[in-house]
């Protein structure tokens, strides 16, 4: 490790160099582990970090301490901290990526062709992926996890702030990949908090096949503007429920309530409701009871504040506004055509819901609306790898290519074909 | 017309700009349409092809005199050249495409989750697609077909030295989308030969989600290093053929030959034949003979010259050249590790195959080798979308995300969550 922190402070460039060619050789390996090495690795990571519980709570500590004379506000902190819950989680989370069945080497479509051949697609790891992320240290096990389950190897670069608890992390990891026989080199969490890496490390084509950016929009705009590897985006959630003329009321209110207050700060949280002219006037003076009682501010079109004068103006803005905190847009529309305009229009394409209890106009709106999670009579904040059933996701695509949506073990994979034949030629 | 023809001396930026918005436009009306809308258009345009003939030609003409001009040579000529079997071949490959099955729409992997939600995917356009191409002018026709038929739009940039079939093509293609009520504006031909239209194109985050380049890796590469949309890059075939030493003679000749000699010019043509040691003796000299009568050079490894002491010497540019010409380079291996090796170093990720009677050394090769196509006793040259059965393809992916090996339909479609509830919410 000496040699390494000091190759660092001397050249980030050439570490990041090194550090790219070990995970090419990494990935080799790992793209060829068997699934119970691999479960054997992530079930002993587990068990590293739940024994290293001291440790990293004082590791975390030095990342607290220095937060907190850097001046981090309160939810900042709050991320950077690591308790025995949350390490407990860590563990947890581990043994339940070994339990997920293993993607690699499924596979699929084999059929027989006019020419004799078989033609299907085989399930393979992309390769070595990078992450880079912000505050939560979790992140660190979490991805690990992930990329190690799928076959990939993984450059793990965290936040400035948490590089003592990546770190410690860090050394858990490489613990449980040594008891499973499998290099270090697998998962490598980078050491230098020198923000120079991150520009080598989304620059390294030879060495890394894509880039899962876990921030603010702020960082991940950054990123896909300067990267050279392909960028796996999330960029942000102004997410939509439109209650239709059809809907049944009762189902409206409690999603409509659901979507916005079950929790402020997640991406899947509504954050613009839009009403049919035909049903505002019965559900909107229910609903804004529901929502004054959460402490949920609302701002309205118009339309809505003629039915609740008592509300704020919503202005432009505010149709295109990620609040992520507990204020809600509210607009009255005309029907379902006006809902799918203003979704196309001011939404992130991220995740939109429809209530109505009329099947073809349930049909429209998820053939029509163009975003990640399409729903119909259900909240918003569903959308979500464990929801869905991916077991664990390591982000939530915005992008429309390769991967859409929760991403899970098999948005860290690919297809590739398959042949068989038995002398087949082509004529 | 003239109104676009004039802005485009004006002001290329400007045009592309507008021509993004709309692509954009009728992206929407696209996704929407109706299966049999879409199939209508598609017949009718290969109608409209069938009947512009005589048009077609004459406009060819004026592209061959031009490139005979300009010295273009006899093989870029040849490509550029439309007769009367090449102008009914696309009109048949379009109707070949109205038969295939509409990709978009179709809901996969419905499962209800836990919490009581149905959550399922649901393949939907990935939007506009930009493709830039050369000479041939047929694939204005086989482009346009495929997009429509997956319901994108498409903004096509073809070489310039076929700018008046181009257009002639698209005149073809705006009377068939009109004959079956569907907008212009669905498949746009750029009518500028200015070739900063390129650079604006590769640029319209806002306009155009992918850009799919077909011609030189010259051309893709410098494509790639400048786009900002995401590109379904087609680099390159550096294809081999491994002949195990449990391979069966006359399979191993069979295919050896078919994959060098069935084409030449061909990205899935092989270019390098691996030979186990053990069995280069038996199975080098009948195949050098089947070369030989085919006229192809043979550039071979000290062991291969020592077998077949006549052929010349391949030097370490070999293993990495594709050279589309009858010219194969041969090298003798100690056995599948190697075999893997080799084309691990030296191949480009396309299509690679191995020859063998063993099942352990085809599983292992169908997993080790990361390639787009990985075949078993086949020649290399089936990796094609039509001998796939992907109907048609856009092009071959050399790329690890969203589409690998042939791209037909589906490549030109993402996959969106759709979830059904009944008024569930998330606790």
């Amino acid at each position: 490790m000496s040699t390494k922190a000091e190759a660092v402070t001397v050249d980030v460039p050439a570490y990041m160099q090194e550090t790219g060619r070990r995970a090419r050789a990494a990935a080799k390996q790992i793209s060829r582990a068997e699934s119970g090495m691999k479960d054997a690795a992530l079930n002993a990571i587990a068990t590293a970090i739940e024994e290293a519980t001291g440790r990293l709570k004082s590791a975390n500590e030095s990342d607290l301490a220095a937060g907190h004379r850097h001046g981090l506000d309160a939810a900042l902190l709050d991320r950077l901290e690591l308790n025995d819950a949350r390490i407990a989680a860590m563990a947890e989370g581990l043994r339940e990526i070994a339990l997920l069945p293993d993607p690699v080497g499924s596979i699929s479509d084999m059929n027989f062709r006019p020419s004799g051949i078989q033609v299907g697609r085989m399930r393979v790891p992309l390769g070595v992926i990078g992450i880079i992320y912000e505050s939560r240290p979790n992140v660190t096990a979490d991805a690990a996890g992930l990329c190690l389950k799928s076959g990939n190897a993984a450059i793990l670069r965290g936040g400035s702030e948490a590089i003592h608890s990546n770190q410690a992390i860090a050394a858990c990891i490489h613990e449980g990949l040594a008891a499973a026989g499998l290099p270090a080199e697998v998962i490598q969490v980078v050491e230098t908090t020198d923000r120079a890496a991150v520009g080598e490390l989304i620059r390294m084509e030879e060495y890394v096949d894509v880039i899962v950016p876990r921030g603010g929009k702020g960082l991940i705009k950054r990123i896909s503007k300067e990267a050279r590897v392909p960028v796996i985006k999330h960029l942000h959630g102004v997410c939509h429920t439109y209650i239709d003329d059809l809907a049944d009321i009762d189902k409206a209110v409690r999603v409509s309530v659901n979507a916005k207050t079950q929790r402020y700060g997640t991406c899947n949280t509504m954050e613009t409701l839009l009403v049919a002219t035909a049903i505002a006037e019965r559900v909107l003076p229910v609903l804004a009871g529901k929502y004054r009682d959460a402490g949920v501010e609302l701002r309205g079109c118009e339309a809505t504040r003629r039915i609740l004068p008592d509300i704020s103006v919503a202005t432009e803005d505010d149709w295109s506004e990620e609040y992520l905190a507990p204020i809600l847009a509210i607009r009255v529309v005309d029907g379902l055509d006006a809902a799918i305009e203003h979704i196309d229009r001011y939404g992130s394409d991220h995740t939109d819901a429809i209530i109505t209890e009329s099947l073809p106009r349930a049909q429209r709106f998820l053939r029509e609306v163009d975003s990640s999670s399409v729903m119909v009579n259900a909240s918003s904040r569903f959308a979500d790898g464990f929801e869905y059933g991916l077991g664990a996701e390591i982000g939530i695509s915005t992008d429309k290519l390769h991967a859409r949506g929760p991403v899970g073990l098999e948005g860290l994979t690919t297809l590739k074909y398959i042949v068989l034949g038995d002398g087949h030629i082509r004529t």
